[in-house]
């Protein structure tokens, strides 16, 4: 007798991320039960053995597990696009917005909605969340059925830092000490909560930002729940000026010294990190994520990845944030992380399609520590799944030999609208293109609604900023 | 009395492109009669002027001038990524499938159909379609709808093409003859054609594969006929070597020798161009080309674009063609554009959004000549516009002041995925999403069956090829 199985996709193009390329099957099969992947294999043997409540023909589509993005601050999503094109978009523009919208829980929810939908709707499925308050964005993950390995900033800058550019921070042990005490109730309240699809993490949030001690503390903490630690390294000159001042030595020979240096470590940006660094770091164990679009756009930087990777594999990319980034979207990753790398070297073998699509998902789930669970179609782990329409125009023709021409158009073509179909744990997120159970339009008009007010808020904080060139931006009509 | 409108746009956020940033205009209204924009203003303004066969109520949507390619060759649609990630991706990829494409006329025509629906749906209008049988081709655009300024391949390379490499190429005097004639049977047959939606050009397919007399006559017949050459100039380093063999003196002080250096020209790629030099073309009122896609996955090099900007605003942009930057998307090339340009200065504030926006709107008009006719929102100008929805997540929220964020959203976020409506010449190509009075399926069917012919012929010459890594990633599962 057969057996039966919740959902079946038949005769479509798997790519499992199995072995060490992208382990393509043409006219496979995929069997779900509950949560999880029950069989993978050619449609025909899967379907002389298995039956199903629901089968799904899947012909002309692609089958692949879902996107990870191993660093995205969903608490941003309101403020997209609204400090661009400046040495610095962070003094210069995005600070009146950052200072409103924290102030404003309510909103951070909204932004941090609306940026999870955008991503989902793009094929992401896993959510390297780092945001604070975590204990409330956290319920939009909850909402939406989205997996997500969540960490809150832990920072010990005191709440109204008046360093002046260029002089050491001061430090707020009471601060820091709340920050951390934050992270480790969320650890408590949510690590493994809905069916395991919410897992948790410690997040400093910069070597620079947070004392010895503190650190030291975090460090501790993720020994003992046997958990990750998120967090920013060398990612940029006023990080690096800080720990010489404060240390005399830059972040990553600090961390080393510090025992941060180990598989525990997710290391992210790395902007400023020197590729002997970079690979000393990669030889320890440490995971990095690279968050391509956002630290192009924001710093003109190609990150030191191709020096990872003679030392590591474990790399996974991250959107960073929607001001900045503007995008949440791991097939724009993929593209930018394939085309600036070539540039960077100079060669257009370097960095290839299939190597990039491993980035965002195998690769990636190693890199975060869910390699057990998730980033490639094997029987046992969790059904988080994609299925892609290969008839859009802009991922067709399909060519199978003599080259196959899928995974390049997935990496350098597919924008993420082609994605049809979204499961996460087994259950359908997405389906023709559209969010299950969530009005999109009411999620949109909220972050709207949210935005306007936080926009509102900054017209004076802005009009204080001594010299943007924002202003002669839009002076200009520029913008 | 009020007059009446064909079609009137109202509560738009009308991106202009007049003057010399974006023009935006908030809660504007644009009116279309026949062919031509009629009304460009305030909503309330047009709206106490103006009745209209059809109103759109526009809130939540950007209008905006359509896009221009402005080098695109169509008819290679069909070999979308099967030869990616190579040091030499013709030789050791493409040229068998290339080869087998130009045998079979029905199957460039099918591709090209794909290629142009592509772009089409993504906001393309205007397309600098550069390709051979061009005569077949430009019936594509006439059945879509689309502006094209359209070329034939003028080469004088022997059909059978025997020189070694590093050897002196051989020029075949009848075959430059007879694709003159071609070009200039198309300029004929087809100038002016679709109540001027088409326009043609001729089109050396570069100084390196023409003899020296054979551009010195094309360059004349684009003065009889007054019309522009469309020409990849300083394209690669080959073509430099055959320069220095045949006359010693690279492409660009070549050109200049015989005349080619004026506004009539539009200069294509300029990988191998110094900076120097393409100041000097750009000084000389040539246009420029940039496909930052497709250059930077054939090539991995940042073409010399922020060079000729300090010459010369006359900047277009082009996705070339399908193997090698496998899509043809204009949202994607302007974003390309700005972030490999910051990236190559290593600082954020070059290549801002609204100036790339340009490149691809009002710029991009006046390089390719059509200055006077579209890439701006004005009275008497073609009516050839988009209509983006901003309330999809990827554009959301929309905040206008203190900063508006519309202008970086659309270069840096949005996919081409948003374009809910385009116009051609009045006539309304997309609507929700959709193209009109064509089925898309069926042309993406035909697309894929002739690539199946294709690819089943390039299977023995492929076989053929000594060593391509392409093999080696076949049989490693890594494509």
């Amino acid at each position: 007798m057969k057996k039966n199985l919740d959902l079946l996709f038949a005769h479509a193009t798997l790519i499992t991320m199995q072995g060490e390329g992208t382990g393509i099957l043409e006219d496979g099969a995929l069997g779900v039960c509950g949560s999880r992947i029950e069989v993978v294999g050619p449609s025909r043997e899967v379907l002389a053995a298995y039956t199903a409540d629901r089968l799904i023909e899947a012909e002309g589509k692609a089958l692949m597990p879902g996107l990870i993005d191993a660093h995205i601050h969903t608490g941003d999503g309101l403020l997209r696009g609204v400090s661009q094109d400046l040495d610095n978009w962070m003094q210069h523009g995005l600070w009146p917005f950052e200072q409103e919208l924290r102030k404003d829980p309510d909103a951070v929810r909204k932004g941090s909605m609306l940026n999870i939908l955008e991503a989902l709707k793009a094929g992401t499925t896993t959510f390297c969340d780092f945001d604070t308050p975590m204990t409330e964005i956290v319920q939009n993950h909850i909402r939406l059925g989205t997996r997500a390995r969540v960490a809150e900033l832990i920072s010990e800058l005191p709440k109204e830092n008046r360093t002046a550019l260029g002089e050491l921070y001061q430090f707020d042990p009471a601060e820091g000490d709340r920050k951390l005490r934050r992270n480790l109730r969320l650890c408590e309240e949510w690590n493994g909560a809905a069916n395991g699809r919410i897992t948790c993490m410690l997040g400093p949030q910069g070597a620079d930002m947070c004392s010895r001690e503190l650190l030291e503390e975090v460090r501790e903490a993720a020994a003992r729940l046997d958990t990750g630690i998120h967090m920013h390294v060398a990612q940029g000159d006023r990080e690096t000026n800080q720990m010489q001042l404060r240390y005399g030595k830059r972040t990553i020979p600090f961390l080393d010294e510090i025992g941060y240096l180990t598989p525990r470590l997710m290391a992210v940006h790395l902007t400023e990190a020197t590729d002997e660094e970079t690979r000393y770091l990669a030889g320890k164990g440490a995971g990095m994520v690279l968050c391509s679009g956002s630290i192009a756009i924001i710093d003109g930087i190609v990150p030191p990845a191709a020096a990872f990777l003679q030392a590591s594999s474990r790399l996974a990319l991250g959107s960073d944030q929607a001001p900045g980034n503007n995008c949440s979207n791991m097939f724009n990753e993929m593209k930018f992380t394939a085309i600036l790398n070539k540039c960077k070297a100079g060669s257009p073998a370097v960095f290839p399609a299939w190597r990039v699509l491993r980035m965002a998902t195998i690769e990636a789930a190693r890199a975060i520590g869910l390699g057990q669970q998730i980033g490639s179609l094997e029987p046992g782990k969790k059904a988080d799944l994609l299925l892609i329409d290969l008839t859009q125009p802009g991922l067709s023709p399909v060519i199978q030999a003599p080259v196959r021409n899928i995974v390049p158009n997935l990496v350098y073509s597919a924008r993420g609208s082609e994605v049809e179909m979204v499961l996460v744990d087994g259950k359908v997120l997405v389906e023709d293109f559209r969010v299950q159970g969530i009005d999109e339009k009411q999620v949109v008009r909220e972050a709207q609604l949210a935005a306007d007010r936080v926009a509102q808020r900054a017209v004076q904080p802005f009009a204080a900023i001594p010299a943007t060139p924002l202003r002669g931006m839009m002076q200009r009509g520029e913008l």
